[in-house]
């Protein structure tokens, strides 16, 4: 289910909110292409992120991400990729406002502080928790599953890394289509 | 000339500053961390930055660079180390807060908005002008001769990069030593 251009421009305006709460400055091309990505499901207040990407080349790549308050990035991870003779992506999240419930790979939490949507929480397999508050951070190994929900209050988090190749990116959820479309 | 402990934490406490105006949140540890690069020169105030490095492996590198107002990034470059098989970091430079005038190697500029420090001013060889303000950003290849010098209220500039080696960089003035020292 592709999103309508007045969807589109409605998250994107949102997202540059909490940027702004964050104290991050977009120049007007970059607020333009503010990414929405809805991954194809039509639930973006509960399974989605906004990103900003600054730079991305066969090197690194380093973006912001924003998600609205509770709002899920579903498990997923960067595979390799034989092709490009690349591991896949290796990235390192650094809380810059709010808080973020971080899952990978791992002995599995008691009481997670984040609950996945409940339609879709058979999609859900990694436990192991990682809590960020501003100013913390947190580097996941390439082909590690993972999956990350802000708090109430949402969150904006930095994204150091190598290259970033998303469409490569595989998801537990298989009703998931990683590169958004919009509607014309 | 080595800092003294004092001026050390007092310009850490300073270059803390900035980051709170940029709306930077840094952790107890990094804070206590802040690298304070004066450069053997003992002209903190004219040449030299601060650094917080958030990470740094053999991939990529993120850090933030503080520049009080007018202090200068004095002319540097970073070489290939054929040793690692690396042909020296690319580096993107994203203002935050503040002006950076930065200088690259290219068509010089006729009327620079910088001014090197007036007792090193035969060390600076590159004039190609950029200028960044916040949310604008530039990548300088690896092997590239730079220099940069923030406006009157300083800057804040977050750099994403390939690995930094900072002892393998080198300046054009001979009188630079990059690794701090501290007096015990």
């Amino acid at each position: 289910m592709a999103l309508t251009r007045e969807e589109h421009q409605k998250w994107q305006a949102l997202a540059k909110t909490y940027l702004d709460k964050a104290g991050i400055v977009l120049t007007p091309q970059e607020q333009d292409n503010i990414e929405i990505a809805d991954l194809g499901l039509g639930e973006f207040e509960e399974t989605g992120l906004a990103l900003v990407t600054y730079y991305n080349d066969d090197k690194y790549c380093a973006k912001e991400l924003v998600l609205l308050p509770g709002q899920t990035c579903p498990e997923h991870k960067h595979p390799p990729i034989p092709e490009m003779d690349y591991i896949g992506k290796q990235e390192t999240f650094r809380c810059r406002w709010g808080v973020v419930y971080l899952y990978v790979e791992g002995e599995p939490v008691d009481n997670p502080k984040a609950t996945p949507p409940e339609n879709r929480k058979h999609t859900y397999t990694v436990w192991h928790e990682v809590i960020l508050k501003p100013g913390e951070q947190y580097t996941i190994p390439p082909q590690t599953w993972h999956w990350f929900q802000s708090g109430p209050e949402g969150a904006v988090v930095s994204e150091f890394s190598t290259r970033s190749v998303d469409e490569a990116d595989l998801f537990t959820d298989t009703d998931i289509q990683r590169m958004p479309e919009i509607m014309d």
